[in-house]
């Protein structure tokens, strides 16, 4: 279960404050060429320290790739990788080892495993995705053999959000502020905005929305393999998500199913859609439209402020979290978001491959 | 890809207008008493022809049980099971042979497999769903040996919802009517609105929520088997639905953290939560409070108007549905996503008794 | 567990004195033409009663199709069937409810499972190798358009076995004796040892031989997945095996490396090897040279002969076995030596498309 | 396919000569305590260099674990680890670049790649082993407090065998000679054989064999799942591995059924077996008996030897290996076949629990 994909598959490893975080990827194409550059910069995107809006840590990040790519290429043997922890403040946790954090991980573990590593959140820590920047960073370089492009951006921050569809917006800008947001006035407010909750000890929550653009038809196996639901799965399963539509999602319960449907048309020998209301996906599997979906995010759960909670043994208790903590995570959820896609348009690409003799 | 589960796995195959719709469940538990009343009577809750506001077509929807089952007790081998398709008229289907029905899988399929069977949808009609609620059923029958209760209900219908939490209504009376909203009447108001869009020919979409008491904690598998993962992808995989959320889901964004987050207490001994924002998860793993989600499902496609569309060959014309359809999938919808919880907790539940030796 | 391989994929189910085996085949791939004839007679071949040296059993086994097959061809989806059982003589086994026959799974599977279906050896009975023939018969038929030819035969029975390499026989006419042994006088003597055996109410057991021709190079995923641990599992699988060798096997101790060893040489612009002790697999993938291993299956357990044994209270008693039983499962067990073959190599196949990009 | 197990999971990477070989573990069970002398050790027999008889190379073989561990007790999260690559002499291979070795993994991973790292067989090479040594060692310690021991010793080395069934011999003693033959006699003669075939520059094979006491009834998963066919995959997945057999094997073909069959009786109370002809499993089940299993081994490809063979392009030449090589792979297999049935058992013994709610 630290396992992700079918045929391109990723197995991490590691919690925040032990030696390393890494990972095994199985299944990659052999032959694809390997720009470290690329990869490392995805890693920068995610890395902590990157604005003055996100965590003070600082972490190099560095990848350090083990096997699976020989004078630069790919072999199609697994890749192994690590990313050292250097940067851990484990001091920070100790008045935390027998204090269930509210809306954190502790108890569930604690419960379930009768033992946990308690420092920076162990292997529920956020820093746990850098395994998933590194696979998706690798999956993007064979999807951009294919001309797969897969953009995601913040398009809403606590009650500031965008008020147009993604089409209004120049994607290619979101890098330009560090929120993340293509429109670059909303980003300014929404940078500010994470800035004075920053300075409360609070938190804020948001959404991120994707795009891809140039899949190819007939991604998706159905039944329970439907393109949606497994990207659903992936992004269910970054820390902190709450909730996932494609397509118009939960706003299609305003129309009738007249005004919903997308309408064929013939596009100079081309079939084509009037609308996308589908969001790329039809029957579980991509008709060559954009695909297009948003990932709600709840506020980082360790807030700076005194909090009641109970100790391992049930007494009730004041916490007062220590540390350097991300005041609003959807700056640095757009690579993770992007990556979870990345990988997961991968291998339902060589699964399709399958598809006939 | 037909295969839904880890330990406990369905197997689903069948078309619409085939000769049956079936599956093998594996990894059912040895020694569970089979209850053929109960699984019967929870088909006839997915079955069309149940109201008015379904569709009209009469399916006796009778399951037959193949093996793995003796002296009414499961063996603990493979449960191999089919329903006869009885009712079909596949010549309804006859005018859509070479056309592609506007946001149905018509299209999306025939360029993946190049052949369809475009008879009722084929393999993507809802139908399929008949072996979700068989294997639910099951799910169910052992579920209910731990305690573990599923209701699902209908929240909204087009514009109609419910406005309170689920906590303000009584889950027992659902099935008093038609629509299984909880709330009596706006459940009638709800019916009237489907009748009303049925008269016109045409569709409405709406949410289905869905509350699990008495999950014990420990359920999920970090950090790819997120148990609210694990859900999302399973009620993604439902045919018409377009987005998944759970506890406060899309809502978290208002909410700074020191809002969002539950707060630990002990309760005569007991540790608990003050609120359950969090919806019975945290981290990926069942906190022993109550989980709570909800499911958006689209409009039907299908609407008895004229619609442009394009056949096989490219060409431009106009398709009028003929058959019987669902005005709104909502009441069939719920015990659906009773069925998919049910097997996804239950696989989750024998994943964790592999946590410790 | 009840499912085999990892792109194709047959899930099994039934037991010998139930309704029906059956399975579903997921990941056959679309458009490939499904010849019932040859289906049904690969059917025949495993069918007890067709010989005097099988069991007098009569069973029709005439398999039906459920799904995933349109006007006479796959269509992408699962492919559901079944074989109903006819013939059962379940009163046959009612002495046996209560107690263990030697040699057979009745202890295991009651230990296990609390409860098991005595009739036939239930879930255990190699009738559940219909499946399995099925399954093989699907996949030879996409296998057949690659050019790869799968041939079992008998090669031992008890003390008689072929003394030369198999490709000093001509494996055409293995169909020509009801032993299916190449060696016609040979199949004479063990079809006559098998009879005498079958009339001391006793039973041998003996090898099947396989070989492969025109296997493509590079099918097999090392490390674990080597395409010859692949076939050993698929082998092993089968009722009765207790043991696997490829290429010289056993045989390869007494040999030195410089003995042993297949040579390279360039054969008119190819590349080929001098010598197949290999037996066409090397680190785990084809060579392309023919593929070829051994199987050895134990004399039948089921005896006509008292035999001492035990009841599920442990109290001592006699067993007298009645029913219709093979006094050799050699002849049948080429068929699923195939068909096992066949899966496993198709699903190889399939996977290996996703090497590249 | 480089992921062994099914609930333990054992994720391998690494090539002989690249910076690393290492593994993810998931699925472990949480709260072992982990005592590294004893994986440490494990490696250590597994290590070259140990003795006269082995390759000359010496390796220290740490291994350094990453995850998964806190305070010395296994977490339940996935445990990462490497061992670093230290004393490779990469220049050894330099003249095999271009040059396809033969009966080794050469030619068919450059067929199937296109690509691949040359030096020290790269990825195919029997360095892959150490993860699962580590692998190994970790299940071992799970098995340790079920009581479930496991013990391979070499059986036979070319021509010298032993002539007595394992219970004649005193397995504890397996350690006392480099070559792991419980026969402290033979063992002699193996080693001064294989140190005659070392000087010749030849390499010989053999076989390992194993025996599992302790096992507790109900470890198998039929029918695909079964405890031999599980244990033979493994097996086979060993490099240079050529055949597996359980029980007795293929000597189960000289007895009749009548002779073969092992009869139940009544032991003071527990049902027991006068014989173990079944080798511990019956209908892929593990009866409680000893598990006993025979691995047949090819001699090592490389020889010290002038060889005809052909390069990447097809030409014809001579290949001389340069390079440190064992001469016989078997005493240093004894401990991987023993990891690998370890991680078995553990395997199925977690997937067992799964049985019943």
């Amino acid at each position: 279960m630290n396992t992700f994909g079918n045929i391109f598959r990723l197995t991490s490893f590691g919690e925040s404050h032990g030696k390393a975080i890494g990972g095994v990827i199985d299944g990659f194409p052999a032959g694809i060429a390997i720009d470290m550059d690329f990869i490392q910069n995805e890693l920068a995107r995610r890395r902590p320290g990157q604005s003055a809006i996100t965590t003070a840590r600082k972490e190099a990040d560095a990848v350090e790739f083990l096997s699976g790519i020989y004078e630069g290429v790919s072999t199609g043997c697994p890749i192994g990788f690590v990313v050292w922890n250097t940067n851990q403040h484990s001091n920070d946790y100790d008045n935390m080892k027998e204090v269930f954090r509210p809306s954190h991980s502790d108890y569930t573990y604690t419960q379930k495993y009768g033992i946990r590593d308690h420092r920076g959140g162990g292997r529920s820590s956020a820093r746990e995705t850098i395994a998933r920047v590194v696979g998706g960073a690798l999956a993007k370089l064979a999807l951009r053999q294919l001309g797969i492009r897969i953009t995601a951006f913040t398009s809403q921050v606590g009650p500031f959000k965008l008020d147009k569809d993604y089409t209004a917006y120049d994607l290619e800008r979101i890098e330009d502020n560090p929120v993340r947001c293509p429109d670059q006035e909303l980003a300014k407010e929404m940078a500010d905005y994470i800035f004075k909750i920053k300075g409360e000890g609070n938190t804020i929550g948001g959404v991120v929305s994707c795009v891809v653009k140039g899949c190819p038809i007939g991604l998706g196996e159905p039944v329970f393999g439907k393109l949606h639901a497994a990207l659903g799965q992936a992004m269910l399963s970054i820390n902190a998500v709450k909730g996932f539509e494609y397509g118009r999602g939960f706003g299609d319960m305003e129309m009738k199913g007249s005004e919903q449907n997308d309408i064929f048309y013939n596009d100079n020998g081309h079939i084509r859609l009037r609308t996308n209301r589908s969001g790329g996906i039809q029957g579980g599997i991509s008709n060559g439209e954009d695909i297009y979906f948003r990932v709600a995010f709840k506020p980082v759960a360790t807030v700076l402020m005194e909090q009641p909670t109970v100790d391992i043994n049930g007494n009730e208790t004041i916490l007062k979290a220590r540390g350097r903590h991300d005041p609003c995570v959807l700056p640095r959820a757009v690579p993770i978001v992007e990556a979870m896609t990345a990988m997961t348009l991968l291998d339902f690409y060589l699964l399709n491959k399958t598809t006939h003799l």
